[in-house]
């Protein structure tokens, strides 16, 4: 039996932050990164090839069909149609401020574009970041590219959207570490195991009122230093090189 | 007096590789990306609003014409067009394989998203790389995406396309890295100021043929080192990771 147009029309309409949020869902999409993410977000929907539904009979859903590759080009989100699409609930969970002091967390002030944001989660992930905390201005994690780009890093990572202000303003004793273009040298500083980690909008950087509760202002140094360069580093590749120096002074050589 | 329609459908047709090689041209859009290029590379024409004009009236091109903001919304390969928009001839030059002795240097492996490069591109200014030697089924350099991705990086790093086999193959004690998800812990190595870092494609990594050519294999540790993780890093990534440990070595504290 073929996927009715209505179900095509719903999984469409979850492109929509609006819908997205009303439903409480989101769309995966690709044998990779649906893998990844069943088992860790319940599966309200998915459809697969006949083919992808044989190596998989064992799948979790609360619903599931066969669906032929024209069908799934037209229910997809990509420009690349996949062999298996899937709706997903939202987590619903609560995190307190209070993880900050013992875990490394990060915090997201306006960080708009999706694939930013996918990449960014993708390299918490690969340095043992699980929380991260995102201002409402950031981008939504559930925007299917941004769930495209994390490559099932979601699976592990969480993300919170708050004020940030409130967030910050809340932690006592707590290390709120931020880059700038006038912090001091990254490799300079003593960097802690745990804490907040603040990355700011592609183009404005960090918010004024975020900025001014950062104890901590770092500096990515260029090379040879004080050289006329770009003026700054893209927002993913500034949080990759920062969080992998503050993991190298605890990593046991 | 109007931009012709003609040279509306010039600038357009450099969308197309097989164009922009024929003509030695590529286009860049924006004031910010538009003067870094000025100076850098021969501009052959240049379109801009009559506020942008007048306030930049040194502006050396071969042919400038004012143009309405709905001509160059008409001419723009953007999404969001600029107030300028810019056709530079692309740059004619040799490097020589002997740079690998006295700078450090990337090659890319077919790294083939447009925004990869142009973010790698980036990377290598701030990091004072001078000179990026890409196999042929890397991205085109001078693709619009890649261009604008650069944020003006492309005024000071030069980008060569030629067979990465041939150029390692060429090189005597000149120390070839590249990264390897089996490679030896980056931060316990011993890292050069010189020589030549190799990056890899996308979803296949770096070709076998290239691989057997690299002596030293390293691996950005993830952390906690041997957690389950997303099984790899962006190339971008994973290039400003591997670029920033390199120079932090040699940064004065």
């Amino acid at each position: 039996m073929p996927i009715s147009k209505n179900k095509i029309k719903y999984i469409r309409s979850l492109e929509q932050k609006k819908t997205r949020r009303e439903e409480g869902v989101f769309v995966a999409e690709g044998p990779k990164l649906t893998g990844d993410l069943l088992g860790h977000f319940h599966c309200r929907y998915l459809a697969a090839t006949a083919k992808w539904m044989e190596v998989h009979p064992l799948v979790q859903a609360d619903e599931k069909e066969v669906a032929s590759p024209d069908e799934l080009q037209r229910a997809s989100l990509l420009k690349t149609p996949q062999d298996v699409i899937a709706v997903f609930e939202q987590r619903k969970e609560q995190v307190d401020a209070s993880v900050t002091a013992t875990q490394l967390c990060l915090a997201l002030d306006d960080v708009q574009d999706p694939g930013n944001l996918g990449t960014i989660i993708r390299i918490a992930d690969w340095f043992g970041i699980e929380h991260i905390f995102c201002s409402f201005g950031t981008a939504d994690v559930y925007n299917p590219k941004v769930v495209q780009a994390t490559m099932g890093a979601l699976a592990r990572v969480h993300v919170h959207y708050l004020s940030l202000k409130e967030l910050i303003g809340s932690l006592k004793n707590i290390p709120v570490y931020g880059t700038f273009l006038d912090g001091t040298n990254i490799y300079t500083q003593s960097l802690s195991e745990t804490g907040l980690i603040v990355m700011g909008n592609e183009g404005n950087g960090i918010t004024p009122e975020v900025r001014s509760l950062i104890n901590r202002k770092l500096f990515i140094p260029n090379y040879p230093t004080g050289k006329e360069t770009s003026e700054s580093l893209n927002v993913a590749v500034a949080t990759a090189i920062t969080c992998a120096e503050f993991r190298r002074r605890f990593i046991a050589p």
